[in-house]
């Protein structure tokens, strides 16, 4: 995500002058390709000058560890972490608060790396910030130059409830879905060929990388574990009506999520305010 | 699905006369728009004629009730129901073993009617029949001429607990994932507004008609009950995980989806044998 973030800084601000610190010596590589930074350091030792901003594009514990360092080498550090509790009381802690600024840019892939990079990857995608923590006028005016959509919600602890909604806990949704089926497949191998687009849509996200998730999924897991206790309770009703054969009560769960789909859908529109 | 049919068998043998029973005066009105039947009767009451094949494209306990009746008007049955035990066990009480086969072409839409009828509807989806009721082979040639895949699967039970496990299960899935969300909407208003891709492919079948849905879930209630349970013990192995902040047991889950996935996606390729 940094290369992305970087690459699109460059499109809308091309004389902008960016640095970039990457530990990692393949990503290293992949990232000198794309010619997108002045340097590259494989290490934050190595880096002396002083800069405008600062983004953390890192998992939340690396995020955490460099925030001390990172407030030392700019008035204003950024996070794009997709869990905002830990770093949030990581500055709270250090008494950085005036220096810094988390938000939750909702895209791109977990996967890909540099190579994958591309400037218009928050182009139309909610960038989140906090009520808590309000970014300055200008750090709102750049990521909507970005083609991003900035949104607000009230704070840490929201959004990592949020994201656990819309996101982290529909993820492990999908991962047990598909571990069910394959429970299933031991007793009837051909299941796979008789499975219909549902299956495959339900269970697509089993394909994604664990790294990733396996970082947030505990970073937040507070709220992941609200999110599977509330859906495994709307499990048990579905099962209550079926082990009573209460056709009704059936038909009321089968509408309520009907009518909630069309809800959402009605309400998908984003709008930046 | 009953027009789909007649429109594949027409499309396959140009010359073969079809009639149909559609008691549904709007539907009825629909069929003989699609001009594919020599007849459209209101009700079997007025049916005189034998034919050559009956073909029961209704739901599961209409076509229960009107097995000894088609028996008397063809010697071959065939019914499309998507839940196969009731019918079986009905055919078995009532002796027609001889003279019924049971079969499930996996296609079509829960919605719709005769307005939204193809004759492409059962190319190359499977169309099952079970090894306890081997169709004779022009059964089998027929199907095929229409396009479908034929499959088998050994008995009513066992068709019953895979698409329990394929089919209908994950449309639970699916429902309870979308009143899951809903729940925490009442929170957290702005939650469509935050949700990617990820969400509205797996709350999708939530949108979908309820009719046909409340009568197949009861119909095959006993396979559903265990496909929720699995699920449950699934979601509950992750909950126990993020509990115990047991990263290592949290990232066998992870890899077992992936790997579960992989060979879901390795073994979906259908053969007709």
């Amino acid at each position: 995500m940094g290369t992305s973030f970087a690459l699109a800084v460059q499109r809308a601000y091309p004389k902008v002058v960016l640095d970039a610190v990457e530990t990692n010596a393949v990503h290293r590589e992949q990232v000198q390709l794309r010619k997108v930074f002045q340097h590259v350091y494989p290490t934050t030792d190595l880096v002396a000058a002083q800069y405008d901003l600062i983004v953390l594009a890192i998992p939340p514990a690396i995020a955490c560890d460099l925030l001390s360092w990172t407030t030392l080498h700019a008035p204003l550090t950024v996070d794009l972490c997709s869990v905002k509790r830990p770093i949030c009381e990581r500055a709270q802690a250090l008494e950085l608060t005036d220096k810094f600024i988390p938000s939750h840019p909702m895209a791109g892939k977990a996967t890909g790396g540099p190579n994958d990079a591309e400037a218009a990857l928050f182009a139309d995608r909610p960038w989140i910030f906090l009520e808590a923590w309000m970014p300055p006028a200008d750090l709102l005016l750049f990521v909507r130059s970005l083609g991003a959509i900035a949104m607000f919600v009230p704070d840490a602890g929201a959004h990592d409830e949020m994201v656990a909604a819309v996101s982290h806990g529909i993820h492990l949704t999908s991962l047990s879905a598909m571990l069910t089926s394959e429970t299933m497949r031991a007793q009837w191998p051909m299941l796979p060929q008789l499975s219909g687009p549902a299956l495959w849509d339900i269970t697509r996200l089993a394909a994604s990388p664990t790294a990733f998730w396996l970082d947030t999924l505990l970073d937040n897991r507070a709220q992941v574990i609200l999110y599977l206790q509330t859906l495994t309770s709307q499990l048990n009703r579905f099962e209550q009506a079926l082990q009573a054969c209460d056709s009704e009560g059936l038909q009321k769960l089968l509408l309520d999520a009907q009518t909630a789909r069309k809800a959402w859908e009605n309400a998908r529109q984003r709008t930046d305010k």
